[in-house]
């Protein structure tokens, strides 16, 4: 057991102690300790180094264990090898949080990982907590406090950032547009994202964390977490190492389908967390929800002074589905008062030609004001141009912009800032915090876009009440698996069907035939039209080698089929065995579906579902969702994918039956949760029309 | 026939008359005369404004009748009514270069239309060329020359841009980081793309050209100079006012399909442009391809001093189709040799530890020069950061890289900036144009890749010999239409494919059966099983309503197939006339795809692709091209669609008969360019198996 995390003493400790502390100050010096005193962090510092007997005009001690008191925090950053002694002591001085900086651990070789284990272990013992290894600490802007060893600059925002990455920490300016409360989790060898979002999440000085991450260890911790602060405030993330490089080259059928990025995707979204897809997404959300209330609609008016950048963010704002807000009569008559007779006022509003004759600066504060006052506007686009430095620029409506939407704080007034001088612009039109100043028209409308869909999001996610199938027989359930497993002459196909029934799923009629003869007799109970299939332990794809025959109307046709699949396999793979046969009704028509599961190291059990039969392998376009799931959540995986419309009766066609779809995945679902020796498990086709639901065929992977 | 312009007279004049000049200046005067004193352009310059006898110094003259000379250039600026008098004194005086600044025409009323038409007929007559109305003129900075209005700051870089809106004249510095030669064509009224891009084109001072369109009158003129200009540098376009905004609204079935945006994407790629989707795009790519020669390879290498921006970079590389370099042994062994023995060398390579031990500028030279001068690297991508500005920043590595990148000129380096000073440390990067700084790894990963795709574009792109089909019967199928329109009682259906027989297209066998006694000796002629289909002048979707019956067997139930057809038809659309039938031999099976065209008001016939049947309706989705069309362009189109894997034999399938495929469209494309008489043409589907293609139903539209 961890024990809990005091966080006074990792963001706003009275004593530090600073293991490692280099004597040699100022460029490439990388000394901690003279940092933190120039960013103004009072505090009693307790320099660690043994070959100087002062720093900074701070005596130095030679052990944590000389040291005149129990610091609250020590900050380590000794070389790697000289780590775990240093926590040792740590632990023995009575330290209970400790950031330790040093690189070279689970990020590097084989004896890193060895060496991270055991500074958990030492750490864990003697119950204290380490932010890190390969870290750059932390950041309170609150109080001024960093322990990063490169000085940077920084701004205090209600924004809380999580990395594992010291660029996030220290480039908070760059990524985030500022920062509250900064963790670099670095190798979250001990302390992970769940428990500093725990944190953060309460904290109601920031309004919005933003996450870096590149991989989590136990994701259903995480996910628990992130599912209860993303109600209280927004959660972005930028998950990166998006790019397979050959991790999954050896992954089977479904499992190359399930690429490890798609999963983070459904698991994001299954707790709400906002996902951006690169840094400019990041810098322009997390500006956003730092700055603004959210819109009580997506009716946009757009202020321009030029036609063309009018078009551009039309575009932006119709890729993000906003609406452009239609002008209130009043507004129209107060506009068109002093625009010229020839201009027809509407929004995008041109206020250019107005502009020419009554002066640029008047003009937008006058057309800006009145369009915040329309009842029919929910949000404001302002296209602000800067070609000169805003105190150089006669025309400059920086300030225009940032008291007009001050004095409307409940509408969202955003700016493009473009020109020669945007730089200069931008940082002139954020400098009070009431107004964010976009790079692009794409960004500004994408974040408003984000802003409106938070509040507007589903506010029960993930909280239905799931109900217990009770027609499940988890008596035989239990059993099957083992059977298969255990080499008990059960092939993986049947043991998958078996398993379903189990679970209620409905089945296509079949009959496993042990020998030929006993084929015929599988066919007449079943009834024709029959499929055969050919059972083997020697391959899985069965239709590659020719091992089924579809439609086969009558025992004539069937003795040929049997005929004809020994011939094929006997051609494809002559050293295969056929066991058995698997006789089922032949079902055709419908839509086929491919609902499918499997286990993720990080996340569990995962369902899958997309078009079925040959699309599966053509398109490869599936969708996934995590466990426990409910109605709603199944139809939400069902519309990302390309079966939707299909499904749901486009063109006049019969809607196919949902219901018995939303049935069968739930039940795939429970399976997976209750059969943790289940690996991957795909139906393929679930045959779907509008009476009901069918599986004609599964496989089976066990752990 | 329009007089060729004369670029020396718009560009570089000896002389301008400025006509309705202001006498005010300075803030909100916009007085144009002052900015191009102050830019420091040398010219004779006369303003013409009766009201005053001098500005700036200058003698002002009552009227363009007045001058002491026929000035080169005049640069009109009065109020809309007064343009068309101005531009006959201009015409009278002889002056053959015009720019109309003022604006309220097309882009406004109907009397600015008429007041535009008029103007250009004035100009026509009188042997002069505008540059607008509705522009800001040009820049060129390779003279220190504007036209504008509105002062700003400016840049000279290798860099021509065509614009529709002046933002992208006065803001060249934020659009594309620079300008050489700048036109904004306004409304585009006489000079437009096809003739300013021509010209901008023989510049050998611009590198790389930059369109901003919101939209072309004569497409098929502009796509010739397209094909020209971007053989010998590359264009870049945005091309904005792309969402749909209602206009397509009462657009029919295929006419829904073809979005505008999709046919402009097709033209763009037809003639080899590169399209950017937004500002951001613009300005990478623009700086790109005037800073960078084309690498040879797409194997870059990543100097980074994070590893968490190393990954960043990672996924922005591989989204875009760009490989990590494999660095060659001798480099390893240069750099293992001072970094930490605990540290894997290898790309992306993260120099941090080795700059801890050896100094960080002096690291990241040693590296990147290593770097560069292995055998296995094209291109370099070094990730700096900037938390301090650079004159403060002991880490700085701006000079290092640029250093560094100039020494190697045929290996692009190029540059993520992030920090908190990222604005000032991209400024330093930038300095002297050899290296350009990105806002994200994913602006920098595109550009390269652009860069790389440009270079190695396909050579002779739309230059192959189109085979001319000889096996035409021109002259039924010149009679065809005719029939149809004039309401000679046959089908559209049915004109549909006798059009498609004349040019050669492989039809599923058929009979038209007047009367319901016919339909039998029909049915015997092209064979059972058939298909059955009812045709009438009152509806076209022939499935909506029950006309149609497939997989007809015998005579028994092909009368039943009447009968059934006469009562769905009777219960849906009481009042629908069945004039004939058309009986089909029944060929199921294979690939359905569509295989239409369209006539574009802009660009003229355009061919589209798809699948067909219900997948049409259902998904929407299709690609465009334009003729002429040769087998390439007709397989590039086909593998942009979802059809491809199916079409080219995924997962062991026989492929389709491409060259069956390939056929067909290139006869559809004839037709189209041979019938301009035909507004839209649809077949769906085109069956396509291993053996060949068979039209099974098509649909006609006439203009």
């Amino acid at each position: 057991m961890r024990r809990e995390i005091n966080w006074q003493k990792f963001l706003a400790p009275a004593s530090v102690a600073l293991v490692g502390v280099t004597s040699r100050t100022g460029a490439e010096s990388f000394n901690i300790l003279e940092n933190m005193l120039n960013s103004g962090y009072r505090a009693r510092y307790y320099p660690v180094n043994p070959r100087v007997t002062e720093i900074l005009g701070l005596k130095a001690y030679r052990s944590v264990l000389e040291l005149p008191e129990t610091p609250d925090l020590a900050v380590i950053a000794v070389p790697r090898d000289a780590v775990v002694p240093v926590v040792r002591e740590c632990v023995a001085k009575g330290i209970d949080s400790l950031i330790v900086i040093t690189q070279g651990f689970a990020d590097a070789d084989a004896r890193g990982a060895e060496l991270q284990a055991e500074l958990v272990e030492v750490a864990r013992a003697g119950g204290a907590r380490i932010i890190g290894p390969n870290t750059l600490g932390v950041v309170n802007n609150f109080v001024n406090l960093h322990t990063s060893f490169v000085p940077f600059m920084t701004r205090c925002l209600p924004i809380g950032i999580i990395c594992q990455s010291g660029i996030f920490l220290s480039g908070g300016v760059y990524f985030t547009g500022g920062v509250g409360i900064a963790i670099d989790v670095g190798n979250a060898a001990d302390v992970h994202f769940d428990e500093v979002l725990e944190y953060l999440g309460q904290d109601p000085r920031l309004r919005v964390i933003a996450l870096h991450m590149e991989g989590l260890r136990d994701g259903q911790a995480f996910l628990r977490v992130a599912d209860r602060v993303s109600r209280e405030k927004p959660v972005l993330v930028f998950k990166t190492g998006r790019s397979p490089a050959g991790a999954h080259a050896a992954a089977s059928h479904s499992g190359s389908l399930a690429g490890e990025d798609e999963i983070y995707e459904a698991a994001f979204r299954r707790c709400g967390l906002i996902r951006v897809r690169n840094v400019e997404e990041m810098y322009a959300l997390s500006k956003t929800f730092a700055t603004y209330e959210s819109p009580s609609g997506r009716r946009v008016a757009v202020i321009t002074f030029t036609g063309g950048g009018g078009i551009a963010v039309l575009d932006a704002l119709s890729d993000h589905g906003l609406e452009m807000a239609a002008f209130s009569e009043a507004t129209v008559r107060e506009l068109q008062s002093y625009f010229p007779a020839w201009m027809e006022v509407k929004n995008p509003l041109d206020i250019w030609p107005a502009a020419m004759a009554h002066g640029y600066p008047a003009v937008y504060r006058r057309a800006l004001r009145q369009v915040l006052a329309d009842p029919n506007v929910d949000a404001v686009l302002c296209v602000v141009g800067g070609n000169l430095p805003p105190e150089y620029d006669p025309l400059c409506v920086a300030d225009v912009v940032k008291e007009e939407a001050r004095a409307c704080p409940h509408k969202p007034v955003l700016a493009w800032v473009f020109g020669a001088a945007h730089h200069e612009y931008a940082v002139r039109v954020e400098e009070d915090n009431v107004v964010v100043a976009y790079r692009s028209p794409d960004l500004a409308a994408l974040a408003l876009a984000r802003l409106y869909e938070y509040r507007h999001r589903s506010r029960d996610r993930g909280a239905a009440v799931i109900a217990e199938p009770t027609d499940v027989c988890r008596e035989d359930a239990v059993r099957l698996p083992a059977a298969c497993r255990d080499g008990g002459g059960e092939d993986a196909a049947v043991v998958a069907l078996r398993l379903l029934e189990c679970y209620g799923l409905p089945l296509a009629p079949y009959r496993i035939a042990g020998s030929t003869a006993e084929v015929e007799v599988a066919a007449a109970a079943v009834g024709y039209p029959v499929v055969l299939k050919a059972l083997s332990p020697d391959f899985t794809h069965k239709s590659d080698v020719g091992a089924v025959v579809l439609n086969i109307g009558g025992p004539e046709d069937l003795r040929r089929a049997v005929e004809a699949v020994r011939l094929n396999v006997a051609g494809r793979l002559p050293e295969a065995r056929l066991t058995a046969w698997l006789v089922q009704r032949y079902c055709p028509g419908g839509v086929e579906l491919l609902v499918g599961a499997k286990r993720d190291p990080v996340f569990g059990p995962v369902i899958l579902c997309g078009l079925g039969g040959i699309y599966t392998e053509v398109w490869r376009e599936v969708s996934f969702a995590l466990p426990p799931l409910d109605c709603e959540a199944v139809e939400e995986m069902l519309r990302r994918t390309r079966a939707w419309p299909l499904l749901s009766g486009a063109r006049g066609r019969a809607p196919a039956n949902l219901g018995a779809v939303t049935d069968a995945v739930l039940r795939v679902s429970r399976l997976m949760q209750e059969h943790p020796e289940v690996a991957e498990l795909d139906i393929n086709p679930l045959r779907v029309t509008p009476e009901g639901a069918l599986v004609l065929d599964a496989r089976l992977v066990l752990k």
